[in-house]
């Protein structure tokens, strides 16, 4: 398996799947076509949402088949296509549609079987996860199941920062993970800081880009896993 | 129907459900009997956060029965309890919770045929919406459905606050909200800032507490519920 997780697509100065270029150009080496699935996408349309992934990797010269069109099926099976990549926005409304669209066990199939390569940012790093139990997001529908791709043995937190508005009275992101890990005492958390994705190739998960990573396990202080660290996958 | 509906429980000097002190008392008038569900609790017992609501409520003199406990469901039954107090903490576990122990039909008849009054903050006050679509909460565990009382006709929103940690690239709450109700254009949102709430009696949802209240609906401006608001519910 080859897998880029990345916590976010935005930079702190806007630009778009910029800060993490060379790790997505070498992710794309030898794809000509890849799966781009916008199902995370809510408050734009997912044609706009491919478009702008489109321009984004243009420098890779991959060419996008979103997974929303009635071709997408037919590229897919026929094997013109040697990526899938997964756009973030809301995890519950990508787990549903993926669900209910056939595509998380097209996709965990084609990526588990080393046919095509699997990228995904911030809700597409959740899906291929575990669970999707320790996603930011607001559960705007019900996926029928919170059981993801499970590519990596661990659940994953993207955009993750220990920080509080001012003046909030909520949880902060380490008790709402150790809440996760009282209830689900078996399962690890990787959380990415924004910046930072894992690079999984060979069965080891690589922490890369700007910051450590983290690693939430229960009865286990929590662990710092600077940019650089191999985790068994 | 009789409903107290909190956005939180702990005021911004520490005190415990202190700033809500006379709406808390007006509603426990005449009860001596209250269930409370601390299904929500994740990081302290359900025992110690049932003491927990019981030093707080001492003032009122009311008697709290644990749902958790074996002989709760005997006193409900029998009709010893005069009222339904809803704790927070994380709204998946709580919802997963009353629904598994059958707590979830039980209450909803009997603060539906006035039997008994409803009291909740946070997860609380989100289980009598609608759904609890519009939770911030983690989903630490899978409620099997995110319908929840529909004691109102609209889902809440509690810790309402639109600020973003420094630095962040998540969304806003007005962003989340704005994409629940373009996936769900038929519901509305009541968001509840901290130190305020709902009252209802009498066919009307009253916005009370320090801060107003904000309603989203599909296709329309945010609109601002000052204090004193009556909503037909």
């Amino acid at each position: 398996m080859q897998l880029l997780l990345l916590s976010n697509s935005r930079a702190p100065d806007g630009g778009y799947l910029t800060f993490c270029r060379d790790a997505l150009a070498a992710q794309m080496q030898g794809v000509q076509k890849a799966l781009f699935v916008p199902f995370a996408g809510v408050s734009l349309s997912w044609d706009d949402y491919a478009a702008q992934v489109q321009d984004a990797i243009a420098p890779t010269g991959v060419q996008l088949v979103g997974a929303h069109r009635d071709d997408a099926l037919g590229q897919f099976l026929a094997g013109d296509i040697q990526a899938v990549i997964v756009g973030g926005g809301n995890t519950f409304q990508l787990l549903a549609e993926c669900r209910k669209r056939g595509w998380l066990v097209r996709i965990d199939d084609a990526v588990r079987s080393g046919r095509m390569s699997y990228t995904g940012w911030s809700a597409g790093a959740n899906l291929a996860g575990l669970t999707i139990n320790t996603t930011n997001d607001m559960p705007i529908v019900d996926p029928q199941g919170f059981g993801a791709l499970g590519l990596v043995p661990f659940c994953i937190n993207p955009h993750y920062n220990n920080s509080l508005p001012p003046g909030h009275q909520g949880e902060t992101r380490d008790q709402r993970l150790a809440e996760f890990l009282i209830a689900n005492p078996d399962k690890q958390v990787i959380a990415l800081p924004e910046g930072s994705w894992l690079r999984v190739q060979g069965g080891q998960a690589q922490v890369a880009g700007q910051f450590a990573a983290k690693r939430f396990a229960a009865g286990k202080p929590v662990e710092d896993l600077p940019v650089g660290t191999a985790l068994y996958v």
